[in-house]
């Protein structure tokens, strides 16, 4: 049953999926989804083998600028910085953005040896000097990593003439007050709106 | 992003994988996990196109007959009959039985056209009548459809030499009384046993 053990380790190679749910899935496939399974199989290699990365802004893409980059009607005066193609994604169905992306490699953390080249910020700085951006959205997730990068960024563009902005901090649309952290509620306390008439 | 989306749908073949974990395992592979992502494509072809079912018991197996049915030291005379290959390896993992077994293909459903020949109890009387078994477990889930197989079987071996049993049923280790249904807290109390001294 050698290549039961295979494929029940190579599944552990998905987020969220343990011994227990690979098993299972394993048992699963072979019992119920033999030709779905043969058909995820060509789709992965496929989609591994072809997919490669935007050569402006790093997000996913199988031509050489991604849809997002190569679209006339995007506001190219606009930049939106995050940490992966994911949040790319997630900004996109808000729809609460018009213009370009730029992912960076990561997030600055010298305990990993990330420093400002391994993430691409000579990048970005090339890429604001070249096209004439005016604002520049720093969309990294709050945490030390991320205001580590967003302060190096400020550095790094301080002479540039573009506008530097990050996303409003505050409660979420569904949180409770009672179960938000207190760094939260207070960005939204100070943050606060004047209530229109 | 053809290949993205073709990923994203062909991924929820997979047990408990829904659209939302999909999104998220094509991201996390194209990231993070290109090599073992085209490992885990080669597992599952080679899997999926390799592994077959054991001639004599139906469980999986990449020979004609599996590990178990052709394991010399098993005892060949008590059969265990369960529903699924999965199955199996719960009750070898329990270390509670040595002897052999017969996969069924499914419970008597008659709603979906399952009578006695499209599970395989034809199979399973002429294996009983050539090995010389004397004692055969009936290891089906409880329930509805379980329990019209259970009867199925008995009323086909009727007059074989055979010694029919069913696993206890009662408390499972670790449950708790007041979550447990009456049905399995009825049986535990019928099925009780004497405190030995």
């Amino acid at each position: 049953m050698d290549r039961m053990y295979r494929l029940t380790d190579a599944l552990r190679c998905l987020p969220g999926v343990g011994p227990k749910s690979a098993q299972r899935m394993v048992y699963h496939l072979l019992q119920h989804q033999r030709q779905q399974g043969l058909n995820l199989a060509q789709c992965l290699e496929d989609a591994l083998r072809h997919i490669g990365n935007c050569q402006r802004c790093n997000n996913f893409s199988e031509q050489t600028l991604c849809h997002l980059c190569s679209h006339p009607e995007r506001n190219e005066k606009m930049l939106c910085v995050v940490e992966s193609p994911a949040d790319i994604l997630a900004i996109e169905q808000s729809h609460a953005f018009n213009g370009r992306y730029f992912v960076l490699m990561g997030k600055i953390s010298p305990i990993d040896g990330l420093g400002p080249e391994e993430i691409g910020l000579p990048r970005l700085q090339q890429l604001i000097q070249q096209e004439a951006i005016e604002e520049v959205i720093l969309a990294l997730s709050p945490g030390i990593e991320g205001q580590t990068t967003v302060h190096f960024i400020r550095q790094l563009l301080d002479n540039e003439p573009v506008k530097l902005s990050l996303p409003a901090q505050g409660i979420p649309s569904g949180g409770e007050l009672e179960y938000l952290d207190s760094n939260t509620i207070g960005s939204a306390l100070r943050n606060r709106a004047a209530v229109s008439a």
